[in-house]
């Protein structure tokens, strides 16, 4: 079959390629994430085939992003046919391309990858998706820190882009110890931006602390909004970057200066926004909008989006976006490591191996 | 006295102005309206003068809306040195004008009034407030409707230029069958422009088909947020213009199309806004900001302000823009007057009267 895929698709191939792979799979979407990650089995499936653009990419390590979350809830903004393999990125070597210049350039390249919004994603052992969805790696960076290049660490340098281009003087970040919530607290450091973080365990401030951050401030504490309203008023901070949502995104906004914009780009709290004083938003000019890495890139463009990967891909080499791995899971782990990874997310990555360890 | 200050200040008076007025006073803000309007009184005080660049008017009429009520709970975007009057806009004539052109020229002019942010406002008898506040009356405009042009007629052309300017296909209002909401339904109507007006009874879905408006919906319908979403999407409404705030301002945006924001410009419900879906704002790019008249006519500037306000009088006198008045009150029916608008503010404006009737 494979002899007979080969005269039927023109496509080159430089290491042998098996018929059948295995990988993850979800049978269905449920808004528990308990039940989702029960609905999840390792299966074993055709090794797929990359059209025109494509290419196909054996999986070193894909992580568990909060985003990977949401789509086994259902709840992502991209909802795919099921059954259908989770994971929104990962690294690996292009092993196979499809018609297309840029595919071919990639051919046997070390690629950090993005999975397709309609085809299967990265937790299998080998993956298809778009040439201009991959960025070859740099020597210095390993499969590892490479699998999780595209979302944290792009997502940290388009909000620090926000805030500078904004002109904010200063920014809140609602998930201070989060492991985008590290890598934004160094580069603020490095960029000497001035960045109040807010964090919700005592020890965490020091974490915080320990990476150059001068501002961090637990909201467990009593006077955590009066010092909060002291810290923002006193930096100017007008834009507050938010993975947390719930009621907290109103009580930020509140305690920021007229003119804030709360940028609610995750959910972590698992609840809607509220508590938003009219008030805040009719007499002092403060809104909420939300952020989202896919449009944000795509409005960038192509050029603007490789520009800015080669940066985080520096910044990964210098240690400034480091993500921090607590588990590596084999397949066949998968479904105790996403719960426990669920329970203890501020602690570090996930990562799934597809190669037996 | 009286002399003493003409010779003391240059200004012109055409006719004679007491030393003494009667106004109504507020003694304390309170977030309980009740109480805060039990706290009105009417006083005897001097007449005020006016310095550089104002005017003094005779009050004619003087309405109180929402923004009114807000202002005596302490809650409106500029809050006075107590004791005050309270008052946002009214009409009457100018009988005398501090040092300036502009005020000059309005001497003995019937005008509309808006009141600054740090002195009196217009429950009196006579009110002192910049040339530049001032808008002359046509003909055709009575006091009574000329003392409703700014706030209500303003923010109608506000937010409608709000809405095609933003290239937004239709919008949503969720106040139709208040004031402000029967002007947008009117004008919706003549300029051909697609809205979906939400009401609160079966009785205004009524009143508002009677002005022409096509789409009326009840909120209080079992399937109204369904039919809402129908609706919207057919029209393309992508803008929601929110008097009501609290959890009605999520449940609308859920209902809108990817893309949608609601713009907040006032609070009926009294509560927080809520129930605002994370994942509306981060994957379908939807927003939420306010709207208030003052700053928006600032950026304007004072000639587009003008143009603005000379368009609302001629729609006024076309009958677009005619505000229904329910009640006339004397300044001493003003709290039991003020308690009985607020119970039932959509059935028309209530009007406050300085001459005894």
């Amino acid at each position: 079959m494979l002899s007979h895929r080969l005269t039927n698709k023109p496509s080159r191939s430089v290491k042998p390629v098996p018929e059948q792979m295995r990988a993850v799979q979800l049978d269905r979407y449920d808004p528990d994430l308990d039940v989702a990650i029960e609905s999840l089995s390792v299966v074993s499936k055709p090794v797929p085939w990359p059209g025109r653009g494509q290419v196909l990419i054996k999986i070193e390590a894909a992580p568990c992003n909060p985003s990977d979350l949401l789509f086994l809830q259902g709840l992502y903004g991209v909802t795919k046919t099921l059954p259908s393999m989770p994971g929104w990125e990962g690294a690996g070597t292009v092993v196979k391309a499809g018609e297309g210049l840029l595919g071919r350039m990639l051919l046997d390249r070390r690629v950090a990858c993005a999975a397709q919004a309609d085809v299967d994603g990265t937790w299998a052992e080998y993956f298809v998706t778009e040439a201009r969805l991959c960025v070859p790696l740099n020597k210095q960076v390993s499969f590892e820190q490479g699998a999780m290049l595209i979302i944290n660490p792009l997502t940290a340098l388009a909000l620090f882009e926000e805030c500078v281009k904004g002109r904010h003087r200063a920014a809140v970040h609602t998930a201070g110890a989060s492991q985008l919530g590290r890598m934004l607290a160094r580069l603020a450091v490095r960029r000497q931006y001035p960045m109040i973080h807010i964090v919700r365990r005592e020890e965490q401030v020091a974490q915080l602390k320990a990476l150059g951050a001068e501002v961090v401030l637990n909201c467990e504490h009593e006077n955590f909004y009066a010092i909060l309203h002291h810290q923002a008023e006193r930096l100017g901070a007008t834009i507050a970057l938010d993975a947390v949502a719930g009621p907290m995104t109103g009580r930020v906004l509140k305690a920021m200066p007229a003119g804030s914009k709360a940028v609610v780009y995750g959910v972590l709290s698992n609840l809607a926004c509220g508590e938003i004083h009219p008030y805040d938003l009719i007499f002092q000019d403060k809104r909420i909008e939300g952020f989202w890495l896919t449009p944000w890139l795509l409005r960038k463009g192509m050029i603007s989006t490789m520009r800015l990967a080669s940066r985080a891909q520096g910044l990964i080499a210098g240690g400034v976006f480091d993500s921090k791995v607590r588990a590596r899971l084999s397949f066949d782990e998968i479904r105790s490591g996403l719960r426990d990874y669920h329970r203890r997310m501020s602690e570090g990555k996930v990562l799934i191996y597809p190669a037996v360890k």
